[in-house]
């Protein structure tokens, strides 16, 4: 008993956190019941359930499978269920009176041949990465509509009067769904997107932001945590997730400040420039932890300091300018000029390097890391760079 | 005319390049095909048929939902499906009979009352990362059938009866679906994750082999293509798809040299050990194209070139013997020998450049290259010997 007592607390936690992190989650849940609720009144008023019958049942399947989190979803689901049932029940029937024709032997044999063509070759289908990503679901509703229609045409002739009937309620649970769904708190994926990619290049700024104040060892006002300077380690494996997002968002019609056609698909380029940055982060990272190479001496610190920490400040202004601008997709003033001025800083350093009298060095070691620190610095810049190009367009 | 006819070569292309990649594909089409015509017999058989009535939908509507592309998905939805169905059944009658003690007026608003909070509260559970990951089509089925039992409860009488053929039903669809997927060449989600990440290792082990040879202008005997080299860019975003194998392999039965409860977790975890070695790759194939440092001067190159290319081949060595050995699932004999002399070049770069003669250099500029490849390389062969440890476990 204590354990099961543990065990509800540990799930109340996780359940509060659930909610807490995304109070949208709970929403949805409370969504999902209400548009349960109400496509349930077609049970309980007589005259609506006479009309139906049976089919009244499809309208409560249509509302639970096609509900999904984000309005693309539920419309890309709906969409599908409502076109594949329509095509599928041509076929259907086409199938069911080629076969009718066949007499008492011909029909089943023209019949399964029908069922196992239609059925393998959507299978098939399937498996194009095109189609996959957005007919998955309306391919599997074509062979299970087809499937039922033809083959229940064999044994029942009322076929006509119930396919009428079921798509109907289809139509109902659709509409029903996509109401709740659009017009009680929508959850917009374009937006979700939109925002993603604000808070993962907002992530890249705070690293830098930290980086250059950890790795010198100075403390400095309005510090970032460390908690905050990980979070660019999420962007590592954003990939499909973003690309998910992005064949959600474009089911989704004109919402707040997206037109239908926004070009979506500037984002996951926006996305990939965003983890090779994140590739380069995870190495300079590894530097604030590494003892592998010994810290350089006080000295040729001093020599790179100033410039690296500018190197570092001015990314990170440069892409919080950019961050903010996306967010209120604006076009960003001065996050160009920011970026020129890491460039400056990063050229500076370059020709540092250039004249360094070697002399000064005790170890060739020491400097190993203050130039790999460099070369990194660089090519983090470029990648910055072109994050900001992709951006303004 | 002319434009239909290109498109259909060109999906005819696309449809011969999908099979060819992965024959597999074509044999899973012809499956769920063979399962669908096997569960159609009950339409074409009258007893059959006059057994279950328009519960034997049931049947075909499970086959075409459950059957999956690999063993572990189809035993995952199967196993969800009845299980599922059969909690929700209970549940369903439950609330059928207390809503039955609420009398005309009562009974809808019991009704409503358990439709909405049994939605609600599962849609929510949905949303648990772990639930989400193994029983959310479970979930799903739960609501469906909770509502079409209790709800059909509330016009049909004979609902009992219904349900009870339609569980049958499932159960079929749900073993011809198993039997047709299991015996007729199956596909492994275990093996495919198997093989997923020792070919990861391999494509690792290509890089460093190609790398060393085109860094310093070499060209080798078993020379490898740029194509091959490539191959660990997919590494960088495998972590989904590894994640999902997984999760679908932990619902299979022992299989080939698999037991039951083998250590998928330690895939996951390799896994991520790969891909922390990509990131590092993804920034030693910068330093191939890029032109952003000059070349350094031959002499610099000369004075590397030995232990460079020594770090390289060993280390694809060691890895390729791992791959192997991961393969063949026996120990690694001599991987963590390559891996030692890999390291052993490591330390004597490190002491080649604590030795340098710093007046021989031009311009600093020159030994920047060579010295954050140098660092790159220590790093990675980090990374590789957790690797090592790791399939050793």
């Amino acid at each position: 008993f204590a354990k099961l007592s543990t065990v509800s607390v540990k799930l109340a936690t996780m359940a509060k956190k659930l909610a807490k992190d995304d109070s949208r989650r709970v929403v949805h849940a409370l969504k999902v019941g209400l548009a349960i609720s109400l496509v349930s009144l077609l049970y309980y008023f007589k005259p609506l359930y006479d009309g139906f019958g049976t089919s009244t049942m499809w309208a409560i399947v249509t509302v639970i499978v096609v509900f999904e989190f984000s309005v693309g979803g539920t419309l890309g689901r709906g969409l599908n269920r409502v076109m594949a049932t329509l095509l599928a029940g041509g076929l259907g029937f086409g199938t069911h009176y080629l076969a009718s024709l066949g007499g008492d032997t011909g029909r089943p044999i023209i019949l399964a041949l029908f069922v196992f063509i239609l059925a393998s070759v959507s299978t098939f289908t399937r498996f194009f990465p095109k189609i996959k990503a957005r007919y998955d679901y309306g391919l599997l509703i074509l062979i299970l509509t087809f499937c039922m229609v033809s083959l229940s045409g064999y044994r029942d002739e009322e076929i006509a009067k119930l396919a009428l009937s079921r798509i109907l309620t289809i139509l109902i649970g659709c509409c029903v769904t996509l109401i709740v769904c659009i017009f009680v708190r929508p959850v917009w994926a374009g937006t979700d997107l939109h925002c993603l990619v604000a808070n993962n290049i907002q992530s890249l700024a705070l690293f830098f932001q930290g980086f250059g104040a950890e790795f010198f060892g100075l403390s400095q006002e309005g510090e970032v945590s460390n908690d905050d300077m990980q979070k660019y380690r999420t962007i590592l494996n954003s990939k499909s997730n973003e690309e998910s997002l992005t064949n959600l968002a474009r089911w989704e019609p004109r919402h707040g400040k997206f037109r239908y056609r926004h070009p979506w698909k500037q984002y996951l380029k926006i996305g990939s420039l965003n983890r090779e940055c994140a590739y380069r982060l995870e190495l300079l990272n590894g530097y604030l932890k590494t003892n592998q190479f010994q810290m350089p001496s006080q000295q040729i610190h001093g020599q790179f300091k100033e410039e690296c920490m500018k190197i570092c400040s001015e990314s990170s202004r440069g892409l919080r300018e950019l961050a903010l601008a996306l967010r209120k997709m604006v076009l960003p003033l001065t996050a160009k000029s920011h970026i020129e001025k890491a460039k400056i800083a990063a050229e500076n350093l370059k020709s540092h390097l250039e004249e360094w009298r070697f002399e000064e060095v005790n170890n060739a070691m020491e400097i190993v890391q203050v130039v790999s620190l460099a070369s990194l610095l660089f090519d983090t810049i470029c990648c910055i760079e072109k994050i900001v190009d992709s951006v303004q367009e």
